[in-house]
């Protein structure tokens, strides 16, 4: 996998696991456009990779993501005054828009690890994970609005996250609030106390996914993915020719006969 | 903001907050004909004001709401009964709907303060609220197929607020339920143990309100109201123009201004 | 209501309640074909029932269902192997989905009480029911991508049943759990200690539908389910001529006039 270098992220690969770590800690890990760029990359060459089997999205010192960096938006003014004729609003924020449909997407697992600041952008991140695990004392919120600014790319992931009666709440009147209420609304699937008990659960979560096959993961994930954009019978016929075809390819005829056999299957980790 | 005469409403206004009370004590504030109206109106009133920012539900005298009144079912009756080709049921019952649909996409931020009676119509009352608080002793319930008939207008809305899962449970079964339940459920998102709690409750939201943008916030509602009923591509480019619109205007400037100077913008209330 | 032979279900008759009671204790009732195809005639004869209101699924000798018979797969495998222009494993996969639709869509309140093992299609059926109650120590799962194979007509009714959050993570990562996590997900709607406290909730929820109106729940499960395929207000216009229905026809006639007079309906059990 080749992702070219990256300024704002470092990678770290263990065996089939990539993680990548937000890397701005005098910004709280606040995305600006070249990071969103970045992570545009390298998620291209992970949902094109067939060695990766899931993704960590997770931050250095301490914070995931503190949302999107204010620095950007002084520049996309400072471009509007030169050309009025543009719209580098628009453009900045779009691109997050589209890094969170690639994130979502994903064909492999994406695991986010959520510690101290999640807000805004951080928090739209978390919102595409197949996996959110969480310190207890991380702080989650969607400050925009108290900025006079919609959560505009974000706002329709938190409904898909936990629906619309919790995101209008928190998109309207922008509580802040922590690890347990998150895992209540849904949002996280896992709260650890500490740091320890946090790559605790990590472990976990990897340790079954190397007995998951990756395979009957990206078709079950691409089948959930269109529940209620497609009639559910086209769906379910779909979803019983990916059936046949996993079952009869490599991966699942492995798979069912050691099941069969009660050993591992040979593709686990 | 012009509203005329309401006979079954108190209003009262707080600054940028108006407090609609159901006045109906003699039968908990069942709703009948003219109430709905008199609501239809005030919302319309409410919707082309700018002034107004946040709309308060409440009911006078303990309880919020305890459904539709049964004395129209029986007017209704009569009416049919002079003219067989006319449906006064279908009207009856197709005005609380078209009620709902408009305070649930009102473009103010809609808080139902819940107390003592919370079923049927009042029920799907709280389910169109941007913020629900509800006392712990409150009693929530859909009443409707114990009396053979299906709570038409209100079980989408319910579906929308609680899920599918929850809604046919309670709507089929019809079990009674209080404010700790429902919060678990999903349906409200604050619960408070007696009216000194309660008034705590709804004085930190509209604390909060007063310093979320009023044009930032209807944004952020109508863009989430379309979640799933619009491809996500199209949305998210319907977004990242609302976001563009919103920092380059007045709300957006100002607040983004004041956030970078750390103080209060302006329109703060 | 007649249907035949069964091989593999128990049938109980308790006045308008049918308990269907899977018999395959040697797999812990897994589904085999034969068992699908037996489900789908009594669902059907049910559908085409006006003296059942509501249908009871549960697993003999202390297990739900643990999920499709492995020796199915085996079987198929061999057809295809006479008949390579074949789908076997197309075919009985879409049988499994066709009755999970057909049990969602029942016009009868359907009720799952779950014990011991609720896994893969087990954990499917639970998903279509309008009713879950579980033994604390039930273990609910969904084992099929660690066999290299998607959980492929159940998934979209897993994410109907509880979201796509917590469904793309119990589908990834495959965690097993029990009763209080299923009632947290929403999964299910109680939750009893004890073999005991299980009859009693079974019962409570038997005596609450005795005075339901049957048509009305039916009318009530039919509206909700169509919420999210529909335009709303074509939802809402239909819902107000079904409440017109339902209110001057004789259940609702009766109803009201019993709720009015403050007496049991007739067509109450």
């Amino acid at each position: 996998m080749e992702v070219g270098q990256c300024d704002h992220l470092l990678l770290q690969r263990d065996r089939a696991f990539l993680s990548v770590v937000f890397d701005r800690p005098q910004v709280r890990n606040a995305m600006n456009l070249e990071m969103v760029h970045e992570l545009e990359r390298v998620m291209k060459a992970v949902a094109a990779s067939d060695e990766i089997r899931a993704v960590i999205l997770r931050g250095a010192h301490g914070h995931f993501c503190a949302g999107g960096d204010v620095k950007d938006m002084v520049q996309a003014q400072e471009r509007q005054q030169q050309d009025p004729q543009s719209d580098p609003f628009y453009a900045l924020n779009r691109a997050f828009g589209r890094l969170l449909c690639l994130v979502d997407a994903l064909p492999q697992t994406v695991i986010c690890v959520l510690e101290g600041s999640v807000l805004g952008g951080g928090f739209g991140l978390a919102c595409v994970s197949d996996v959110a695990i969480c310190l207890a004392n991380a702080k989650f919120g969607l400050p925009e609005t108290g900025l006079g600014i919609p959560p505009a790319q974000i706002a329709p992931f938190v409904v898909r996250r936990i629906g619309l009666t919790q995101a209008r709440y928190l998109a309207l009147v922008g509580p802040w609030f922590q690890g347990d209420e998150a895992l209540r609304l849904g949002l996280v699937h896992r709260v650890a106390t500490d740091a320890d008990g946090l790559k605790k659960e990590l472990d976990q979560v990897l340790t079954a996914l190397a007995s998951r096959g990756p395979k009957a993961n990206a078709v079950t994930k691409q089948l959930m993915h269109r529940v209620g954009s497609k009639p559910i019978n086209d769906l379910l016929d779909d979803a019983a020719h990916a059936f046949s075809e996993a079952i009869r390819g490599p991966e699942g005829r492995e798979g069912t006969l050691a099941f069969a056999q009660k050993r591992k299957p040979k593709w686990a980790l």
